[in-house]
């Protein structure tokens, strides 16, 4: 008699995209001339085209794989050591921070190390993690079993929620309560909002005290314009006996498509076994990805390698500026609209409070129906975002402005 | 206090590949003449380039992403339905077998699905391996804690071991305790074994009477030769209620390098939840790879669906045709050697009898050492491969013929 996993069926709903994708499928059908002017400011997906520095080394990498010589099969499921090495260097070394090439873990997404990571940590811990948030932190918990079952707001019993409001900036302080594992993702999705340095190091004091682990989530770093703020957890002193980073080609290379993310374990990173000793996770995690992952495609290790060359370089930052160039016109048009506009300074998302009275899916359904724009509502990532919307920046110039123009004309 | 997960610390060693590449790179380093002749048959990877298909499928995707109006972001998580078709058509609807686009899911390789398949089926399953095995089966599950502690043999306690012998042709039989959940893989690997119609249909009654689910592991079907083996478990009436098929691109169109994969959960697949109720397990996967995972790169899915036109499945027969030529070449290799040889008929796998006496981890010395050729130890595989070693056909022609040469002149 084989049994399911129960834990599947404490989760709630459909996830948030697939939820949107469906409501604006729907309205598509029923109103099919508005459906030629809607602009998709939903899910944070890039639109521009691969750096040309990334299309070169692919055509080159596929050449490969046609001759005989310069064929590759299975490379290391960790990545292969000449991208390891140039995401160590460039992204870490270079900036004065401490990671060795073989702390880095290249994977084919974010979003899977992020649900991935749970396998090596214990069913015990104490979760915590940010209200609102990226939703994927908390269903695979919820997948993990680690969050007992959810109340009629959504809220899952045995999760910490650490409210995110305007008053703190829309990141969380550490909790009075104990937790022993925490999410912490800047800049912010879905909140624009981007840590401090003084922000960061008072979640590492408060990680080293309680010997608790921070999983930082820095898939947006690369938006971050202010020269005052941490990119990474590892500029923190301490953090590398406390915390696991997240990065991804995703959003900087605009990678969605084409697949390329790592996560940096710090060797000097202990969590506590059964037997009370503390152990290294790094080899957990080796074992982990040698034994559940079979690496990333060649060809995509290649493309991600070009993105860390002068031109490759070059070309993401002006793929940055152009996303964040539609942020500012939008928070623009979001103001003019005479909205309360948070973020969209140092990420690619802006955080919109909706007039007052009105809940985020009806803003979703006001904007979808009168403006033809897809926003995603914040109740989305938590019952702390009800009352707001985002904007994604992720867009062309033509329809950053586009909806810059049209939010203003909106009669709530 | 954050925790571990336990269950890894019960692992044992190595995983069996990276071990043998430390012996093999530290027989090199200390004899860098003969490291000049080595022949690798261990790991089995192919060394073939890509179908020319393939290779112009993947440059025109390559380059659509150059270009704002063909740019692809993300993609379904479960694959794109035009490749979906693709395999549910070609694999199986054109074989006479009913499987419907939507239970097909893409994904970066079988050795991911057959570790993340354990997500959503329940802890307190009997699980049942063959042995020997793909290491992979036991590793995963000893990481979810469904296996107990290892003995000094390296047997885990609460594993169901099915012995595979000549005797049943290294196709286990049904055992006649019960178990919830039973991996086979058919064509075997290691042993080179393929399942008959009767050895699969009498799982297929074993696993309805008992309500347990089959992990089916065709990722070497493509080598199946003798028209009379089923490709498919879904080719037994009643499998789509007690199967989920794992099949991949690696071994058929050359893929370990480029990494595509599927899975093939029927919708009339049940297991049981703690209610006792009875639920479909087709929902839960797809949660699970629309929270756990982005979708295969968009460039990889186009070079899969290339293997599906008229001159990619030629390309494909051609690969195939060459590895099972040295597959042939190898056997009687083998047996000239005056060893005696199992598979590799209808698998791309020769599973060897050691000469008598000899362990094989010490053929796999003496066969490094004095043929320099890398094999893979039996013993790798479980106990009951001790005193086997299984050489791979994954190579060029020169060298399997060289190996063929070089095997006689082995003195035991």
């Amino acid at each position: 008699m084989a049994f399911l996993n129960d834990n599947y069926l404490k989760l709630k709903a459909g996830y948030l995209f697939p939820e949107i994708g469906r409501r604006v499928k729907a309205f598509c059908d029923a109103n099919p001339e508005a459906a030629r002017r809607l602009i998709r400011c939903g899910i944070g997906d890039v639109t521009e085209p691969l750096p040309a520095a990334v299309i070169t080394a692919m055509h080159k990498a596929v050449d490969e794989m046609a001759m005989r010589e310069t064929f590759k099969g299975y490379g290391p499921e960790q990545g292969y050591e000449w991208l390891r090495a140039a995401i160590a260097k460039n992204d870490f070394r270079d900036h004065g921070i401490d990671i060795a090439d073989d702390e880095i873990f290249v994977s084919d997404g974010s979003k899977c190390d992020c649900g991935n990571i749970l396998d090596i940590l214990g069913a015990k811990n104490k979760i915590a993690i940010s209200d609102p948030v990226y939703p994927v932190y908390v269903d695979t918990n919820v997948m993990a079993g680690h969050t007992g079952e959810a109340n009629d707001a959504g809220a899952y019993s045995k999760l910490v929620y650490l409210p995110c409001r305007p008053s703190n900036g829309f990141i969380p302080e550490p909790p009075k309560k104990y937790v022993d594992v925490v999410y912490l993702c800047s800049p912010n999705n879905p909140t624009g909002a981007a840590a401090t340095r003084p922000q960061l190091e008072a979640w590492v004091k408060y990680a080293l005290e309680h010997k608790a682990i921070i999983l930082f989530d820095a898939a947006y770093e690369a938006y971050i314009t202010d020269p005052a703020l941490p990119h990474s957890i590892y500029e923190i002193p301490g953090a590398r006996e406390c915390a696991i980073e997240f990065r991804s080609c995703s959003k900087s290379g605009g990678f969605t498509g084409v697949r390329c993310a790592f996560t940096v374990v710090p060797k000097t990173l202990n969590a506590q076994a059964k037997s009370g000793e503390f152990k290294p996770l790094h080899p957990l995690w080796l074992r982990r990805m040698t034994t559940k992952f079979n690496g990333v495609s060649y060809i995509v290790q290649r493309a991600a390698e070009a993105l860390y060359s002068p031109d490759g370089k070059a070309q993401v930052r002006a793929l940055i500026e152009h996303y964040l160039g539609n942020s500012e016109i939008l928070r623009i048009g979001a103001k003019k609209a005479g909205l309360k506009v948070f973020g969209g300074v140092n990420a690619p998302y802006i955080w919109v409070r909706t007039r007052k009275g009105i809940t985020s899916w009806q803003a979703f359904d006001k904007i979808l129906g009168d403006a033809n724009v897809v926003i995603t509502p914040g109740s989305g990532f938590g019952s702390k975002g009800e009352g707001y919307f985002r904007i994604s920046a992720f867009n062309s110039r033509t329809n950053a402005e586009e909806v810059a123009r049209r939010m203003p004309l909106l009669k709530w």
